[in-house]
Protein backbone atom coordinates (compact mmCIF):
# COMPACT_ATOMS: atom_id res chain seq x y z
CA UNK A 1 0.00 0.00 0.00
CA UNK A 2 1.18 3.54 -0.86
CA UNK A 3 1.16 6.29 1.51
CA UNK A 4 -0.17 8.57 -0.52
CA UNK A 5 -3.60 9.83 -0.66
CA UNK A 6 -4.78 8.46 -4.29
CA UNK A 7 -7.71 11.41 -5.93
CA UNK A 8 -11.06 9.86 -6.94
CA UNK A 9 -13.61 12.25 -8.30
CA UNK A 10 -15.52 13.02 -5.50
CA UNK A 11 -17.20 16.63 -5.84
CA UNK A 12 -17.67 17.97 -2.26
CA UNK A 13 -20.91 18.58 -1.59
CA UNK A 14 -23.27 20.25 0.82
CA UNK A 15 -24.22 16.67 2.82
CA UNK A 16 -20.33 16.24 2.72
CA UNK A 17 -19.57 19.69 4.49
CA UNK A 18 -22.01 19.12 6.73
CA UNK A 19 -21.20 15.68 7.80
CA UNK A 20 -17.71 16.96 8.54
CA UNK A 21 -19.35 20.28 10.97
CA UNK A 22 -21.65 17.58 12.68
CA UNK A 23 -24.50 19.93 11.82
CA UNK A 24 -27.10 20.73 9.82
CA UNK A 25 -26.91 23.42 7.52
CA UNK A 26 -29.29 26.48 7.82
CA UNK A 27 -30.21 30.09 7.45
CA UNK A 28 -31.32 32.04 10.23
CA UNK A 29 -32.84 35.16 8.82
CA UNK A 30 -33.53 37.45 11.34
CA UNK A 31 -36.01 40.82 10.38
CA UNK A 32 -37.63 43.57 12.44
CA UNK A 33 -37.24 47.22 13.41
CA UNK A 34 -34.09 49.33 13.56
CA UNK A 35 -33.13 48.71 17.35
CA UNK A 36 -35.70 45.70 17.75
CA UNK A 37 -32.48 43.78 18.99
CA UNK A 38 -32.04 41.56 15.77
CA UNK A 39 -28.49 41.60 15.63
CA UNK A 40 -27.42 41.62 19.10
CA UNK A 41 -30.23 38.38 19.89
CA UNK A 42 -28.26 37.13 16.37
CA UNK A 43 -24.93 37.82 17.87
CA UNK A 44 -25.39 36.13 21.25
CA UNK A 45 -26.95 33.19 19.50
CA UNK A 46 -23.45 33.01 17.64
CA UNK A 47 -21.66 33.24 20.40
CA UNK A 48 -24.02 29.79 21.83
CA UNK A 49 -23.45 27.86 19.36
CA UNK A 50 -19.99 28.23 18.39
CA UNK A 51 -19.10 27.48 22.47
CA UNK A 52 -21.49 24.23 21.57
CA UNK A 53 -19.08 23.18 18.83
CA UNK A 54 -21.21 24.56 16.21
CA UNK A 55 -19.85 26.25 12.56
CA UNK A 56 -22.05 29.63 12.72
CA UNK A 57 -21.41 32.73 10.36
CA UNK A 58 -23.25 36.02 11.29
CA UNK A 59 -24.16 38.30 7.98
CA UNK A 60 -25.37 41.47 9.01
CA UNK A 61 -24.73 45.47 8.21
CA UNK A 62 -21.25 45.74 9.53
CA UNK A 63 -19.75 42.92 6.99
CA UNK A 64 -22.20 43.49 4.17
CA UNK A 65 -22.47 47.34 3.87
CA UNK A 66 -19.40 48.40 2.98
CA UNK A 67 -18.39 45.58 1.27
CA UNK A 68 -20.32 42.92 -0.77
CA UNK A 69 -23.06 45.87 -0.87
CA UNK A 70 -21.32 49.27 -0.67
CA UNK A 71 -22.59 49.87 -3.88
CA UNK A 72 -25.95 50.25 -2.89
CA UNK A 73 -27.64 52.56 -0.99
CA UNK A 74 -31.12 52.97 0.64
CA UNK A 75 -33.69 53.47 -1.96
CA UNK A 76 -35.90 51.07 -2.11
CA UNK A 77 -34.53 49.06 -5.11
CA UNK A 78 -31.16 49.49 -3.66
CA UNK A 79 -32.53 47.51 -0.49
CA UNK A 80 -34.06 44.99 -2.52
CA UNK A 81 -30.86 44.48 -4.10
CA UNK A 82 -29.39 44.95 -0.65
CA UNK A 83 -31.28 41.80 0.64
CA UNK A 84 -31.17 39.56 -2.28
CA UNK A 85 -27.11 39.50 -2.36
CA UNK A 86 -27.63 38.79 1.44
CA UNK A 87 -30.28 36.08 0.92
CA UNK A 88 -27.48 34.54 -1.86
CA UNK A 89 -24.63 34.94 0.26
CA UNK A 90 -26.49 32.92 2.80
CA UNK A 91 -27.35 30.42 0.85
CA UNK A 92 -23.57 30.09 -0.18
CA UNK A 93 -23.02 29.98 4.10
CA UNK A 94 -25.54 27.15 4.31
CA UNK A 95 -24.01 25.18 1.10
CA UNK A 96 -20.22 25.40 2.69
CA UNK A 97 -22.35 23.60 5.94
CA UNK A 98 -22.09 26.50 7.98
CA UNK A 99 -25.43 27.85 9.94
CA UNK A 100 -25.60 31.24 9.12
CA UNK A 101 -26.84 33.55 10.49
CA UNK A 102 -28.10 37.14 8.87
CA UNK A 103 -30.11 40.04 10.66
CA UNK A 104 -31.10 42.80 8.45
CA UNK A 105 -34.16 44.83 8.79
CA UNK A 106 -35.33 43.42 5.85
CA UNK A 107 -38.88 45.29 5.53
CA UNK A 108 -40.73 43.87 2.83
CA UNK A 109 -42.41 40.01 2.80
CA UNK A 110 -41.49 39.36 -0.79
CA UNK A 111 -37.75 40.05 -0.52
CA UNK A 112 -37.36 37.76 2.24
CA UNK A 113 -40.26 35.30 0.64
CA UNK A 114 -37.10 35.20 -2.60
CA UNK A 115 -34.55 34.46 -0.07
CA UNK A 116 -37.47 31.69 1.29
CA UNK A 117 -37.84 29.90 -1.72
CA UNK A 118 -33.81 30.02 -3.07
CA UNK A 119 -33.28 27.92 -0.07
CA UNK A 120 -33.53 23.87 -0.05
CA UNK A 121 -36.52 22.76 1.87
CA UNK A 122 -36.28 22.47 5.74
CA UNK A 123 -33.32 25.15 5.72
CA UNK A 124 -34.83 28.22 6.36
CA UNK A 125 -35.84 29.90 9.39
CA UNK A 126 -37.61 33.63 9.76
CA UNK A 127 -37.23 34.99 12.81
CA UNK A 128 -39.43 37.59 13.69
CA UNK A 129 -37.81 40.00 15.74
CA UNK A 130 -40.79 41.72 17.59
CA UNK A 131 -40.76 44.95 19.21
CA UNK A 132 -43.53 47.79 19.31
CA UNK A 133 -41.74 51.22 17.23
CA UNK A 134 -42.15 53.28 20.31
CA UNK A 135 -39.81 50.61 22.42
CA UNK A 136 -37.52 50.98 19.32
CA UNK A 137 -38.05 54.55 19.42
CA UNK A 138 -37.03 54.57 23.07
CA UNK A 139 -34.30 52.86 23.01
CA UNK A 140 -32.82 54.64 19.52
CA UNK A 141 -28.80 53.71 20.24
CA UNK A 142 -27.71 55.87 17.06
CA UNK A 143 -30.64 58.26 17.43
CA UNK A 144 -31.79 57.11 13.82
CA UNK A 145 -35.41 57.36 14.59
CA UNK A 146 -34.51 61.00 16.33
CA UNK A 147 -33.59 61.95 12.71
CA UNK A 148 -35.68 60.24 10.70
CA UNK A 149 -38.11 62.03 12.64
CA UNK A 150 -36.40 65.56 12.07
CA UNK A 151 -36.66 64.74 8.21
CA UNK A 152 -32.77 64.08 8.09
CA UNK A 153 -32.97 60.62 7.26
CA UNK A 154 -35.46 59.47 4.53
CA UNK A 155 -37.16 55.95 3.76
CA UNK A 156 -36.22 54.79 7.26
CA UNK A 157 -38.42 51.65 8.43
CA UNK A 158 -41.20 52.39 10.73
CA UNK A 159 -41.50 56.14 10.00
CA UNK A 160 -41.46 56.85 6.25
CA UNK A 161 -41.10 53.81 4.93
CA UNK A 162 -43.28 50.39 5.76
CA UNK A 163 -42.03 47.44 7.86
CA UNK A 164 -44.03 44.37 6.34
CA UNK A 165 -44.65 42.00 9.39
CA UNK A 166 -43.97 38.21 8.90
CA UNK A 167 -47.27 36.57 8.73
CA UNK A 168 -45.87 32.92 9.49
CA UNK A 169 -42.50 33.45 10.71
CA UNK A 170 -40.66 29.82 12.13
CA UNK A 171 -40.35 32.07 15.53
CA UNK A 172 -41.55 35.57 16.89
CA UNK A 173 -39.67 37.04 19.52
CA UNK A 174 -41.52 39.57 21.80
CA UNK A 175 -38.26 41.31 22.21
CA UNK A 176 -39.96 44.24 24.03
CA UNK A 177 -40.59 41.91 26.73
CA UNK A 178 -37.82 39.66 27.01
CA UNK A 179 -34.04 39.52 27.26
CA UNK A 180 -31.43 38.80 25.16
CA UNK A 181 -31.00 35.63 26.82
CA UNK A 182 -34.47 34.77 26.84
CA UNK A 183 -34.49 35.39 23.48
CA UNK A 184 -31.66 32.78 22.77
CA UNK A 185 -33.45 30.02 24.60
CA UNK A 186 -36.53 30.34 22.75
CA UNK A 187 -34.06 30.24 19.23
CA UNK A 188 -32.65 27.16 21.14
CA UNK A 189 -35.88 25.39 22.52
CA UNK A 190 -37.11 25.80 18.69
CA UNK A 191 -34.00 25.08 16.54
CA UNK A 192 -33.71 21.65 18.97
CA UNK A 193 -37.42 21.03 18.00
CA UNK A 194 -37.54 20.95 14.90
CA UNK A 195 -34.45 18.81 14.91
CA UNK A 196 -31.73 21.11 13.72
CA UNK A 197 -29.44 21.05 17.11
CA UNK A 198 -27.84 18.07 18.41
CA UNK A 199 -29.74 16.53 21.46
CA UNK A 200 -28.68 17.57 24.60
CA UNK A 201 -28.72 21.59 24.52
CA UNK A 202 -28.41 23.71 27.69
CA UNK A 203 -30.10 26.78 28.12
CA UNK A 204 -28.32 30.16 28.69
CA UNK A 205 -28.42 32.29 31.68
CA UNK A 206 -28.30 35.73 31.85
CA UNK A 207 -25.41 37.57 32.19
CA UNK A 208 -24.43 38.15 35.52
CA UNK B 1 -22.74 24.99 40.08
CA UNK B 2 -25.68 25.58 37.70
CA UNK B 3 -25.79 22.95 34.69
CA UNK B 4 -26.61 26.30 32.34
CA UNK B 5 -24.23 28.15 30.24
CA UNK B 6 -23.65 31.56 31.06
CA UNK B 7 -23.57 33.67 27.94
CA UNK B 8 -20.82 36.48 27.96
CA UNK B 9 -20.36 38.56 25.35
CA UNK B 10 -17.30 37.64 23.06
CA UNK B 11 -18.27 38.43 19.48
CA UNK B 12 -17.24 35.64 17.34
CA UNK B 13 -14.82 36.43 15.20
CA UNK B 14 -12.08 35.06 12.70
CA UNK B 15 -9.40 33.94 14.79
CA UNK B 16 -12.07 31.83 16.82
CA UNK B 17 -13.46 30.25 13.44
CA UNK B 18 -10.37 29.68 12.37
CA UNK B 19 -9.55 27.62 15.72
CA UNK B 20 -12.26 25.98 15.70
CA UNK B 21 -11.57 24.75 12.51
CA UNK B 22 -7.44 24.08 13.29
CA UNK B 23 -6.72 26.00 10.32
CA UNK B 24 -5.64 29.03 8.35
CA UNK B 25 -8.26 30.83 7.02
CA UNK B 26 -7.17 31.75 3.13
CA UNK B 27 -8.78 32.73 -0.37
CA UNK B 28 -6.77 30.82 -3.00
CA UNK B 29 -7.88 32.21 -6.42
CA UNK B 30 -7.61 30.57 -9.31
CA UNK B 31 -6.87 32.82 -12.79
CA UNK B 32 -6.52 31.47 -16.16
CA UNK B 33 -7.95 31.20 -19.71
CA UNK B 34 -10.94 29.23 -20.07
CA UNK B 35 -10.09 25.80 -20.09
CA UNK B 36 -6.73 25.87 -18.48
CA UNK B 37 -7.86 23.92 -16.29
CA UNK B 38 -8.88 26.27 -12.95
CA UNK B 39 -11.83 24.67 -12.02
CA UNK B 40 -10.59 21.47 -11.91
CA UNK B 41 -7.45 21.90 -10.56
CA UNK B 42 -9.72 23.76 -7.50
CA UNK B 43 -12.14 21.19 -7.68
CA UNK B 44 -9.22 18.40 -6.65
CA UNK B 45 -7.62 20.46 -4.10
CA UNK B 46 -10.90 20.77 -2.44
CA UNK B 47 -12.04 17.31 -2.41
CA UNK B 48 -7.61 16.25 -0.96
CA UNK B 49 -7.83 19.08 1.41
CA UNK B 50 -11.55 17.99 2.68
CA UNK B 51 -10.79 14.34 3.06
CA UNK B 52 -7.65 15.82 5.18
CA UNK B 53 -10.04 17.52 7.86
CA UNK B 54 -9.77 20.87 6.42
CA UNK B 55 -13.35 23.30 5.70
CA UNK B 56 -13.07 24.48 2.52
CA UNK B 57 -15.85 26.03 0.11
CA UNK B 58 -15.29 26.48 -4.08
CA UNK B 59 -16.70 29.61 -5.50
CA UNK B 60 -16.78 29.14 -9.59
CA UNK B 61 -19.08 30.27 -12.13
CA UNK B 62 -21.60 27.23 -11.08
CA UNK B 63 -22.76 28.54 -7.44
CA UNK B 64 -22.40 32.70 -8.54
CA UNK B 65 -23.79 33.40 -12.17
CA UNK B 66 -27.61 32.41 -11.52
CA UNK B 67 -27.21 33.63 -8.06
CA UNK B 68 -25.59 36.50 -6.37
CA UNK B 69 -24.58 37.38 -10.05
CA UNK B 70 -27.13 36.61 -11.58
CA UNK B 71 -27.91 40.31 -12.84
CA UNK B 72 -24.48 40.54 -14.52
CA UNK B 73 -23.62 40.12 -18.21
CA UNK B 74 -20.09 39.45 -19.81
CA UNK B 75 -19.61 43.25 -20.72
CA UNK B 76 -16.01 44.42 -18.98
CA UNK B 77 -18.03 46.89 -16.39
CA UNK B 78 -20.43 43.38 -15.60
CA UNK B 79 -16.62 41.11 -15.32
CA UNK B 80 -15.38 43.75 -12.93
CA UNK B 81 -18.53 43.83 -10.98
CA UNK B 82 -18.60 40.09 -10.68
CA UNK B 83 -14.96 39.26 -9.76
CA UNK B 84 -15.29 42.38 -7.47
CA UNK B 85 -18.42 40.27 -5.38
CA UNK B 86 -16.59 37.22 -5.40
CA UNK B 87 -13.70 38.58 -4.22
CA UNK B 88 -16.02 40.08 -1.16
CA UNK B 89 -17.50 36.73 -0.91
CA UNK B 90 -14.38 34.71 -0.90
CA UNK B 91 -13.39 37.22 2.16
CA UNK B 92 -16.44 36.48 3.61
CA UNK B 93 -15.85 33.10 3.31
CA UNK B 94 -12.29 33.24 4.59
CA UNK B 95 -14.11 35.93 7.59
CA UNK B 96 -15.91 32.28 8.75
CA UNK B 97 -12.95 30.69 9.05
CA UNK B 98 -12.71 28.36 5.94
CA UNK B 99 -10.39 28.05 2.97
CA UNK B 100 -12.08 29.53 0.08
CA UNK B 101 -11.19 28.37 -2.59
CA UNK B 102 -12.28 30.93 -6.26
CA UNK B 103 -11.93 29.87 -10.18
CA UNK B 104 -12.45 32.56 -12.57
CA UNK B 105 -10.75 33.43 -15.66
CA UNK B 106 -10.53 36.72 -13.95
CA UNK B 107 -8.59 38.61 -16.76
CA UNK B 108 -7.55 41.86 -15.33
CA UNK B 109 -4.91 42.35 -13.05
CA UNK B 110 -6.21 45.84 -11.32
CA UNK B 111 -9.43 43.11 -10.61
CA UNK B 112 -7.58 40.57 -9.10
CA UNK B 113 -5.13 43.43 -7.41
CA UNK B 114 -8.64 44.81 -5.96
CA UNK B 115 -9.68 41.25 -4.24
CA UNK B 116 -5.81 41.22 -2.62
CA UNK B 117 -6.21 44.16 -0.89
CA UNK B 118 -9.43 43.94 0.73
CA UNK B 119 -7.99 40.55 2.51
CA UNK B 120 -6.29 40.48 5.51
CA UNK B 121 -2.41 40.24 5.37
CA UNK B 122 -1.17 36.59 4.19
CA UNK B 123 -4.55 35.32 3.53
CA UNK B 124 -4.13 35.84 -0.31
CA UNK B 125 -2.96 33.18 -2.42
CA UNK B 126 -2.97 34.00 -6.36
CA UNK B 127 -2.76 31.00 -8.77
CA UNK B 128 -1.86 31.42 -12.26
CA UNK B 129 -2.90 28.19 -14.04
CA UNK B 130 -1.09 28.66 -16.62
CA UNK B 131 -1.96 26.68 -19.75
CA UNK B 132 -0.72 28.12 -23.26
CA UNK B 133 -3.88 29.46 -25.33
CA UNK B 134 -3.52 26.90 -28.29
CA UNK B 135 -3.63 23.97 -25.50
CA UNK B 136 -7.30 25.71 -24.41
CA UNK B 137 -8.49 26.03 -27.58
CA UNK B 138 -7.34 22.61 -28.46
CA UNK B 139 -9.39 21.31 -25.68
CA UNK B 140 -11.92 23.13 -25.88
CA UNK B 141 -14.18 21.32 -23.60
CA UNK B 142 -17.40 23.58 -23.99
CA UNK B 143 -16.94 24.68 -27.94
CA UNK B 144 -16.68 28.33 -26.44
CA UNK B 145 -13.57 29.06 -28.51
CA UNK B 146 -14.93 27.67 -31.84
CA UNK B 147 -18.01 29.96 -30.91
CA UNK B 148 -15.23 33.18 -30.24
CA UNK B 149 -13.74 32.65 -33.17
CA UNK B 150 -16.77 32.58 -35.40
CA UNK B 151 -18.25 35.77 -33.88
CA UNK B 152 -20.98 33.90 -31.94
CA UNK B 153 -19.69 35.01 -28.85
CA UNK B 154 -17.68 38.76 -28.22
CA UNK B 155 -15.68 39.39 -25.79
CA UNK B 156 -13.70 35.86 -24.81
CA UNK B 157 -10.85 36.13 -23.26
CA UNK B 158 -7.59 35.22 -25.09
CA UNK B 159 -9.61 35.61 -28.47
CA UNK B 160 -10.95 39.60 -28.65
CA UNK B 161 -10.72 40.21 -25.31
CA UNK B 162 -7.03 40.10 -23.62
CA UNK B 163 -6.10 38.15 -20.62
CA UNK B 164 -3.42 39.79 -18.54
CA UNK B 165 -1.39 37.24 -17.06
CA UNK B 166 -0.34 37.87 -13.17
CA UNK B 167 3.24 39.38 -12.81
CA UNK B 168 4.07 38.03 -9.48
CA UNK B 169 1.09 34.98 -8.59
CA UNK B 170 2.07 33.16 -5.35
CA UNK B 171 2.07 29.83 -7.47
CA UNK B 172 1.93 29.68 -11.40
CA UNK B 173 0.86 25.72 -12.73
CA UNK B 174 2.35 25.05 -16.08
CA UNK B 175 -1.10 23.75 -16.84
CA UNK B 176 -0.34 22.51 -20.62
CA UNK B 177 2.57 20.23 -19.11
CA UNK B 178 1.30 18.54 -15.54
CA UNK B 179 -1.68 16.07 -14.72
CA UNK B 180 -4.44 17.47 -11.93
CA UNK B 181 -2.28 15.34 -9.46
CA UNK B 182 0.57 17.11 -9.92
CA UNK B 183 -1.06 20.75 -9.65
CA UNK B 184 -2.37 19.29 -6.81
CA UNK B 185 0.52 18.60 -5.26
CA UNK B 186 2.28 21.44 -6.42
CA UNK B 187 -0.86 23.50 -4.52
CA UNK B 188 0.04 21.24 -0.96
CA UNK B 189 3.97 21.71 -0.92
CA UNK B 190 3.15 25.69 -1.65
CA UNK B 191 0.74 25.60 1.24
CA UNK B 192 2.88 23.21 3.51
CA UNK B 193 6.40 25.41 2.50
CA UNK B 194 4.22 29.07 3.59
CA UNK B 195 2.69 27.28 6.54
CA UNK B 196 -1.11 27.21 5.81
CA UNK B 197 -1.44 23.93 6.23
CA UNK B 198 -1.01 21.30 9.18
CA UNK B 199 2.10 19.04 9.45
CA UNK B 200 2.60 15.83 7.84
CA UNK B 201 0.46 16.50 4.81
CA UNK B 202 0.77 13.47 1.96
CA UNK B 203 0.96 13.99 -1.46
CA UNK B 204 -1.85 13.31 -4.22
CA UNK B 205 -1.62 10.32 -6.76
CA UNK B 206 -3.40 10.32 -9.85
CA UNK B 207 -6.76 8.57 -10.03
CA UNK B 208 -6.13 4.92 -11.23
Amino acid sequence: MSDNVVWHSHPVDQPTRAEQKNQRPLVIWFTGLSASGKSTIAGALEQILTHQGYHTYLLDGDNVRHGLCGDLGFSDADRQENIRRVGEVAKLMADAGLISLAAFISPFCADRQIVREIMPDGQFVEVFVDAPLEVCQERDPKGLYAKAERGEIKHFTGIDSPYEAPEQPELRIPAGEVSVAEAVNMLLAYLHEVGALRAGYRPVEQEG
